[in-house]
């Protein structure tokens, strides 16, 4: 193997071909899993490929919708896009459906049994049946959102061979495992653009994502034009909000896509930007302003005066008429009670009520909030700490603060969301977010009744790092990882598996829009000033941001801070360093192939060699300076990696002294630099632990 | 130099280093060429950078309107682009313009002297002066028109320094050479789709376009929903066309660029498209239907009869309402006459009113059709063919056969554009666009008045074989160079500054949302079914497809014909055979440098090697295959050359017998094949001819 000049690149096609080689082996008799995320419930491989060309034809019989021939459309598109060959529409655009129904002549026939609910419910029937053969493709389902999950399967197939685009004859037998399958976007944070949104409907539809959590009011910014309360938009969001007309426009975007739109407005906390318009909302004196920093902040809406909810009762009144979903989000998270304690008058309700504490008070407003969504014919749902002794039965519980949370809920009665272990702000692995399962270890302790009232989860996207250019590499490709898990069969855990296919939906999500690779790039060459900045490419593959909540100890970040630096631009996760240190692993636990020891090896004297070309560039650009100490940190564990590797190939021993200094070396490398983490630096640490010592 | 193992990567870094050296010097006190295209008609440097932080402010003083405060907004959106920084608006977006004049605190401050006409006119003033200096920026200008170009000229500037972004001080007044500085599309053999008909509009403001000429009808399609005769879209279209609402809505997002919408109605050849829904039309007996191929068709409208100018002229009438500009575009070009020679009453017709050709018969039509136009108050305007005898003078004529009937036209007291020389799907290198001059060997011929009548030209992406997905790479950047010479000096064409500066605005028009290199990529990653076709991009950085109409000929075309082959995801222009042409130059020159040499030799030893590695990738796609013998030559060529480059090096002689072989080898390599061309072959043909021999 010869030096990998482009080691991000040169990795997705290491595990692009894995994949690949896995699908080969799908094609003969054993079931192995095909390119598809998340996996189907039952596949049974059948003999042949159909073939995709100029001829391919689509026409539905039974139950026919304009979204139907919306989502046809669509679907040619994203045909189109995997093949470049242009198809022809048997009708058309925009005008009359007629003759779209059954055509004789058709390779892909659609069948669909007849509607499905005019706003889209939860626990709707969402299976579909695929069968391909060479001769034609026929999909059947209850209702259009089957019909979708269905066409999105297809398109996942696709590929090119020697015979041209095929798909391998099969027949698939899908459902979903989960009704709840949700993806959280905090817009109030960071305000994200309407074709942002769009674009992560279209993947969610591609991964069958079927509700979108729409957080839309902060401590940042009140993102909603409200008629009623017009301050809410005019003093609280600096002018970034959307207008019911991209509400609505947005909602049907997602009916189209047989997605669920469930808006949040977070309170009583959270809701510093509804104050600067209506300071008398808040508990405290005011005058507000929108917040600029990031964190848990004390303005809370006052719970005591009947004016909050009457403001409230309007305000929840003309969002319960705009978002049709039959559930709306109250938040309810992270209220530190601190205007609360400060305000006499809030402290004599607490006694007159007997509210022990600033948490009973909460459990008051959250109940009084809570029939205000009911009386307009709404379910509420909230997080963690809405669940309080006396908290309505039909009340949805989304946990963000662990799967106990969750299970308390379900034994109560309650219906209940797994957010927690799905935060892909915390630059986790898709890993560790596959492997949590919403009833792991809970299963066993509900009653079969219980355990249904767990409808799935939500991975959320908050918005504290992430703007309309970088957030494409927050949610994805991870969020299909969490995608299979709340649709696929609990069974279905392989990680190698996961990662393979994980990289192939990586590559087709670029047809839906998914910029995750393309922006990247693009502020790589925007920070270094270089078309084509290779070396700096090399350390941005084997970088990651620290994880958890680390990053606000590091530096100081506001609303204004550009977001423009390399922990902004890579992904959450470093897939070189991932293959790196599986090579590692086997090398150290004595099962490494020739290739491994020869790819470690190369990528070892890369990184080394990195250095000496980057720094140059580094010191160009203000904004690129100061990764100078981490591309040097690079080159020294390069250089303590390729000593441990010679030495464990070789069997030659290092003294206690050399590696009490490698040690410390690495242990220093590992420290977050310029917000970064050096991910190589622990598997070096792990070869160098595996070295003899004399 | 090390083995370049992405070459157009590479190249693009070698023009784009080149480029940014000699902005540099543009940074002394002599007035080098800055990295904006076109060039200003004049620069005056100062001393010092203005830096773009978080401060940024821009403010208007003078006249304002909504127009402006867009632009702002669309400004600030593009230098977000340009350098991750958040800019705060002074104005919520989409309410009030309140509160957005003059503003003390403002670095960039605006003065607009006037307004521009309602509805864009030719030649209003479009000049501007931006003067910066490192405590603020003063943009002035009469209208508008100047404002949004000065805007453009600042964004071109914005660069990384350790300094952070920042924009080098010099004072720039400016204004166009010539006030007509088209863009033609051909939306009628391929139909463009609304966004990319935005981002091309987008592109052309950056480099200061201000006529989209909209080719809106042909043989393939008309693009255009007609109220009045709705079969034009209904029978004539696939489906594919423009609603009235979005003809507005384009025009309206021209017209926020400062960019005219001129509709082109071809007529009355390459019309069959109108005669599938109107056979009364033609002058043949039909039934007809779309035209499926490329080429001069027989069918034309029939010029003697009322029932055609009644049709026309309500036709005209609902499309002169729905364009605002006073110039309407009447095609008139390649009537063969065939279905005028087959009707016999046509050929009375001819007789009877003593017509005594078809171009005779065909400027009575053009006469009549001139008449319509201008009752409802639009000028008209056509291509060569046009000019006849007795043509109206105020009747445009755009010239695709050449300067000599520009000439001729102007001589005659008409005014005239030139597209002869820019024709961009003819796949020519930038720089022959480039040195085509308007007026070169005219000006001296003419009156300074009939000078003036020629008002410049225009660049017409003919659409045989370009669709959605690969147009911009056949648009841009070439058409940047053609901007240029209609906007900068007459005495501006260095090439090798312009192909610097070319490479600056190629990477500048990703924020523009241009996808000249990233739709080739996808394109090359889809034919291969690879994500990382780095041994394909290798070959596709070296081909190139056949010029001028030689495409036809090998290979037949239809409007069904996938566009997704080697030769439809490369650009026009093969940056890497260019180079390494200057390089052979100056080598057999006897004035290449070492480095020279190195270059060469690394980049034939890369293609000498990559057919190992891409033969087996080829193999793999019935849409690759082709490329087998392809990737042969360039190896047999490359091994030609460093045999050459060797000889050369040591002075060595070949035989006589040995170059003929050679010289022979090359002449088949040069040969097209898979309708691809390779471009480094001529280059290595003149090594070999340099070559000493015994």
């Amino acid at each position: 193997m010869t030096p990998a000049r482009w080691p991000h690149r040169l990795l997705s096609l290491v595990v692009f071909l894995g994949a690949v080689s896995t699908f080969s082996q799908a094609q003969s008799s054993t079931p192995e899993p095909l390119p598809i995320m998340p996996l189907p419930a039952s596949v049974t491989p059948g003999q042949g490929e159909f073939i995709v060309d100029g001829q391919f034809r689509m026409a539905f019989d039974g139950f026919t919708e304009p979204r139907l021939f919306r989502a046809r459309e669509r679907f040619l598109a994203t045909l189109f896009s995997e093949t470049g060959i242009p198809f022809v529409r048997e009708v058309a655009l925009g005008t009359s459906v007629e003759g779209t129904a059954s055509d004789g002549a058709a390779h892909f026939q659609i069948h669909t049994a007849g509607p499905s609910a005019v706003i889209q419910q939860l626990g709707e029937d969402e299976s579909y049946r695929l069968a391909i053969s060479p001769d034609g493709v026929r999909l059947t389902a209850a209702n259009p959102l089957g019909v979708m999950h269905g066409m999105q399967t297809f398109l996942q197939l696709v590929r090119i061979t020697p015979h041209g685009f095929t798909v391998p004859a099969l027949t698939i037998d899908d459902k979903p495992r989960f009704p709840w399958r949700g993806l959280m976007i905090d817009s109030g944070r960071h305000f994200t653009s309407i074709p942002v949104i769009e674009r992560n409907l279209d993947a969610m539809e591609a991964v069958k994502m079927n509700v979108f959590h729409w957080h839309l009011s902060e401590d940042q910014g009140v993102r909603v034009e409200s008629k009623v309360f017009p301050l809410l938009q005019q003093k609280g969001s600096d002018g970034l909000y959307y207008t019911q007309e991209q509400i609505r426009h947005v909602i049907e975007y997602a009916r189209d896509r047989g997605i669920r739109v469930v808006p949040e407005f977070d309170m009583p906390a959270h809701a510093t930007a509804w104050f600067v318009g209506y300071p008398q909302l808040a508990s405290g004196k005011g005058p507000y302003q929108i917040e600029r920093k990031w964190g848990i902040f004390d303005p809370a809406m006052d719970p005591t005066r009947e004016s909050t909810y009457q403001f409230l009762n309007l305000f929840i009144g003309e969002m319960a008429g705009l978002f049709p979903d039959a559930y709306f989000h109250i938040g309810g998270d992270e209220c530190n009670g601190k205007e609360w304690d400060a305000n006499p008058q809030i402290q004599e309700f607490k006694r007159t009520h007997n509210l022990k504490d600033n948490a009973a008070l909460q459990a008051w407003f959250s109940g009084r909030v809570q029939k205000i969504v009911v009386s307009h014919h709404k379910i509420a749902e909230g997080w963690d700490e809405v669940l309080q002794p006396d908290t309505p039965k039909n009340v949805v519980i989304q946990s963000w603060r662990g799967r106990d949370s969750l299970l308390d809920a379900a034994k109560r009665g309650y219906r209940g969301l797994l957010s927690h272990g799905y935060y892909i702000d915390l630059n986790q692995p898709a890993e560790e977010h596959y492997l949590v399962d919403p009833l792991e270890g809970i299963a066993d302790k509900l009653t079969p009744e219980q355990t249904a009232s767990i409808l799935g989860g939500e991975a959320t996207m908050w918005a504290e790092y992430v703007n309309d250019e970088n957030i494409d590499s927050r949610i994805w490709p991870r969020t299909a990882a969490i995608a299979e898990r709340f649709w696929s069969p609990q069974q279905v855990r392989d990680v190698d598996s996961m990662y393979s296919r994980l990289a192939v939906i990586s590559e087709k999500l670029k047809s839906y829009g998914i910029e995750n690779e393309a922006a990247s790039e693009r502020m790589l060459e925007r920070m270094s000033g270089d078309p084509n900045p290779e070396a700096l490419r090399v350390l941005a593959s084997v970088v990651a941001p620290p994880r958890g909540y680390a990053r606000e100890e590091l530096r100081e970040y506001t609303s204004f801070t550009p977001l423009n630096r390399l922990v902004d631009a890579i992904p959450p996760e470093s897939n070189a360093a991932r293959v790196f240190r599986d090579i590692c692993k086997r090398i150290v636990a004595g099962n490494a192939t020739s290739q491994d020891w020869q790819t470690a090896h190369d990528w070892l004297v890369l990184w080394r060699d990195n250095d000496a070309k980057l720094e140059p560039l580094l010191a160009k650009s203000d904004i690129t300076e100061e990764l100078i100490p981490v591309s040097q940190s690079l080159r020294y564990v390069a250089e303590i990696g390729l000593h441990a590797l010679d030495s464990l190939h070789s069997g030659q021993a290092s003294t206690m002294e050399a590696q009490k200094q490698d040690l410390a070396t690495l242990t220093n490398a590992e420290k977050p630099q310029a917000v970064l983490l050096l991910m190589v630096a622990p598997s070096v640490e792990l070869l160098v632990k595996s070295v003899k010592v004399q």
